[in-house]
């Protein structure tokens, strides 16, 4: 990581771990997935895979080793409160083949946070691996934690939105990629051809069709992707012409 | 599989691939993780591992091969449309090893219901990997793909859960998970200790710990989890008990 946040010439990818039982019990509905991937495309970084797995160490530790190897950044959500089945410190400096510490400065952050409060379970969450350094958590102060191209973050979603503004700029990303939608009160399949060939005839552009049936009614959203806004607004225009001579009204915006 | 819906000797799983850009981009929140895992529960299968993919060929085949075989049942959602950004049969068959073929009960199903306006586009959907079977799809007819130990499903919620609703009971599975929530108005650390004491002392059970805060106050919901009913009866009462011997006033009930 250096201190220049942006590096436009090549593409920068992030995985997303996350670790909890009620995720995979439907229990809890995931909120950060959406958050951290639109917080990584501001960043410039694109986030290209998420793994939820279970509170089980292996189960943990065999993700973060692949996770981590195959990205340039992993963050990972949930399990590092003062509970029992919060094991993802344990798991993660399990996987890395390191130590389990109490880091000194978080330490320090939870003895002014809890005074003569701070019993044995709240300094759990004052346990790093080791070698490891904080982000800071200004919501309820117990930090997160990175090593590594590793980001250990809490999982409720106020929490670590917090830990994300924390980081907000300081990463190294590339060209954010942009967006912008094109609609239709069609069936996609009626679209499916010119969808096709204006992709095919814009390099660079990649364009998601996404149905819905709403008050009876089929439509679908075309969502036109790039790095560069000149391309996005041309293919906007060639995808809305060629849509009108298929017999599609287009609606240049999102329905 | 059996047409013997329980197997309550030993624990059956399954994994879910969710496939698509639209969904690691932050702009669509995924809603069939936590409906898969309930329906799953309910058929005493548990989900285990969730992942999430690109719409790449490469990235779903690796997660395909990967997830099927650690798994019993593997679930996919997306990618079965008729555009071009729809590739999901495409690269499961190649991550097999078998073609694409045009399905004749599926091309029948969508002559049925296109009539004369079964375009190239709409016959994507009848196209499968070699050797599968068809899931119903009661709400859009498109149907979705069994192969193997492979579910092949829809994105759009409403049709997933239509297509699930056709394999209700008729997957083999084992005996459910139970569960049952314990809630106090208590910082979670204050718990910690109660929790885990209570945990290892009730053997086949699991205990979530799960924070919020709300109206200005913090609370947490405790989740007993086993496959008994009675122990978990026991276990929630002997929670209570703990918990009100370390000054915490217990709810029997979720807040």
């Amino acid at each position: 990581m250096t201190d220049t946040p942006t590096s436009p010439d090549r593409i920068w990818t992030a995985a997303l771990l996350i670790i909890g039982d009620e995720i995979l019990s439907g229990r809890t509905q995931d909120a950060n997935l959406a958050y951290l991937a639109k917080w990584l495309g501001v960043q410039g970084i694109r986030l290209k895979e998420v793994r939820v797995v279970a509170d089980e160490m292996e189960s943990i530790g065999d993700a973060v080793k692949a996770l981590s190897a195959a990205h340039d950044y992993l963050f990972t959500t949930g399990g590092i409160g003062p509970t029992h089945d919060d094991i993802t410190v344990d798991a993660i400096a399990a996987a890395l083949g390191v130590a389990v510490t109490v880091h000194p400065q978080a330490r320090a952050i939870l003895a002014d946070h809890y005074g003569d409060q701070l019993t044995d379970a709240r300094l759990r969450m004052a346990r790093t691996p080791e070698g490891a350094s904080l982000i800071e958590n200004p919501r309820t102060k117990a930090p997160g934690i990175r090593i590594g191209n590793i980001f250990i973050m809490a999982g409720v979603p106020i929490i670590t939105q917090g830990m994300l503004a924390a980081l907000d700029g300081k990463l190294q990303g590339g060209a954010p990629v942009l967006s912008r939608t094109v609609a239709a009160w069609t069936q996609e399949s009626a679209a499916a051809a010119t969808l096709a060939a204006v992709e095919k005839a814009h390099a660079g552009v990649q364009i998601g069709s996404y149905p819905f049936w709403r008050q009876g009614k089929t439509g679908a959203n075309f969502v036109i992707r790039a790095t560069d806004e000149d391309v996005l607004a041309v293919t906007a225009q060639a995808l809305m012409t060629a849509l009108r001579d298929a017999g599609i009204e287009p609606i240049d915006g999102e329905l």
